[in-house]
């Protein structure tokens, strides 16, 4: 059981900067993201795109805003728990939350903060009928460890960024490499297309545009699929592995069974500390909702530096806390750091 | 009279932000501050110090924060009235609002924004019984313009960086620089503490410590000024100059007096749009309060985004605006500029 102050669900900037807040008050974090890295949506789906309205940064990559809230709050270790879908919320009589993820792990905290975003990001899964059968038997959507498809046949379907790249890094790794994309165009950055323009060039990669995997056969494991073109013909292809790569889609997912008040697929909350209808949870960032609620990240970070205050008063009902500047005091690590404004010399003159 | 959309009281890092808030809705901010240069605080008092809970910065000095907020705020060409101090307000019978400074600039809006922080900063002035009668006649509390000084003789009283460093300022301009300060410590940047004991040693400053100014002596003009030492004892020095460096101590102020409900030395505001109990005024960042309120720069960032939706709504009660994400739509400045993401390349592979 991983014991914590404050159980934050999502690691997106938001989640990360709660880190920071709790740590000035002396507050310990861990964090559970069903993604396999920490960043939220900034790490996974546009870390290399500019956003231009984080106060201070007249532009910032959205990857660059994640690796400076690590850095940030590195001094006040954080634990995750990654790659990890919280799953269930269990109360105790002491007050104490639990909170189990799809693989079993428990987590224990008096404070949960819900900071999911827009959900928890789920696969695209193309309308075949039996894809569901053959997942973890040759059809993934999300590539782990590539070095599972050495030397198999591998069919790839999308037309975008993770499409492309993943044709391009797993043609001198699979044996056979076929791409199918419903479309004779493909989106994604230049090098990308021309890259794989090449590849197919050099036959090193099977191309089938416009088209779309209409079928899957196997029995235990998946041996071949139909591919259906525009113009009506079918093929049949011998494959190990099926992957469509159509994107992520958020799914607010198991957390709307928490027994939370949900108001468009969003977690209403109080303004005045973010908590929702349940005492000791919490709610900050997109995944909340109140009246002028806007979805923007640096109103994520207002509503966390809030809502540890909250938590701060429901850990230590007795103690009141007085907020310190970090101008004025300095930032004490869990690690034994210190970051401190230079102190003025004091020295007579005679 | 200056014409604007959202008129802001205070250029400080909450103000300057609202600009660029503003400027993604397409309304045009101007900006009036009692200080001589944008940047509140952090540009006049503490520019030097290290700020560490601005969220993805995980260090950032004060003053290098608000050249950032005035870069990301350049293209939507904010106006400035600087040097002077919103003195009165008047509500006309079309909505608009009439602001007028100390020096009579006048300023009209539908929306006036305040983000005053903690008021605007007066100079601690010494217990000198007839000091103000000698203000602008040798006496001064800010140095604007140290030419003023060149070939005259001068007091300063303090014992921090500003005492110091314009002691050592002036000991270049002026025809002689008494140092006067109440310790024999000074407290300051190591640097400017050994020069002045060097500039000291050389002549070229006077010290008296410890003692007090305590008397102001002159008719028409400052000719002359008691200083009584710790042991009890006065010397009379003539001199052209009195200049009292003792820091800044904010005040509210005139806002006070605008009919807006004040609590504990804040604007208390509602926290759907941070208005305040007159509509079309709001108050945003230190200078407001609410309950949870934390007086943090990062609040004050969430509280201007949040209240320009609101005022668009008052400007525009007939449209809708969808918020736009600036990944997305990029930004467009009024000077034409444009910034946006890189867009995906669209291309057949054939």
């Amino acid at each position: 059981m991983i014991k914590t102050d404050i159980l934050i669900i999502g690691a997106g900037p938001t989640g990360l900067f709660t880190v920071f807040e709790a740590g000035l008050l002396k507050l310990k974090c861990h964090l559970i993201d069903a993604l396999p890295q920490a960043g939220g949506q900034c790490a996974e789906i546009y870390p290399k795109k500019p956003i231009y309205d984080i106060p201070g940064f007249p532009e910032v990559l959205a990857g660059d805003l994640v690796d400076n809230l690590m850095e940030q709050i590195k001094s006040f270790e954080p634990g995750f728990t990654l790659g990890e879908r919280a799953e269930t919320i269990e109360k105790l009589e002491d007050g104490n939350f639990i909170v189990t993820t799809n693989r079993g792990t428990q987590h224990t905290a008096p404070v949960v903060a819900i900071a999911g975003g827009l959900g928890s990001f789920e696969p695209r899964r193309p309308p075949i009928q039996n894809i569901s059968s053959f997942e973890d038997k040759g059809v993934a959507y999300i590539i782990r460890d590539p070095e599972v498809y050495r030397d198999k046949k591998v069919v790839i379907a999308g037309g975008g960024d993770s499409a492309l790249d993943w044709s391009i890094f797993l043609a001198n790794v699979a044996s056979e490499v076929t791409l199918v994309h419903r479309r004779n165009e493909f989106r994604g950055a230049l090098d990308s297309v021309e890259k794989v323009q090449e590849l197919k060039n050099e036959g090193k990669i099977q191309l089938i545009t416009p088209g779309e995997v209409t079928a899957l056969f196997g029995s235990e494991q998946l041996y071949g699929l139909e591919v259906t073109k525009t113009d009506g013909e079918s093929v049949y292809i011998e494959t190990d592995h099926f992957i469509p790569l159509f994107g992520l889609a958020p799914k607010l997912g198991p957390i709307a069974n928490w027994g939370l008040e949900i108001e468009k697929n969003a977690i209403k909350v109080d303004t005045f500390d973010y908590q929702t209808n349940v005492p000791g949870i919490y709610a900050i960032g997109d995944v909340n909702t109140y009246p002028g609620k806007l979805k923007l990240i640096l109103c994520g970070f207002h509503e966390a530096t809030l809502m540890c205050q909250s938590a701060y008063q429901r850990i230590f009902p007795d103690k009141k806390y007085v907020m310190k500047y970090t101008t004025v005091s300095g930032v004490s690590g869990f690690d034994g750091t210190n970051k401190q404004a230079p102190k003025p010399t004091i020295k007579a003159i005679v």
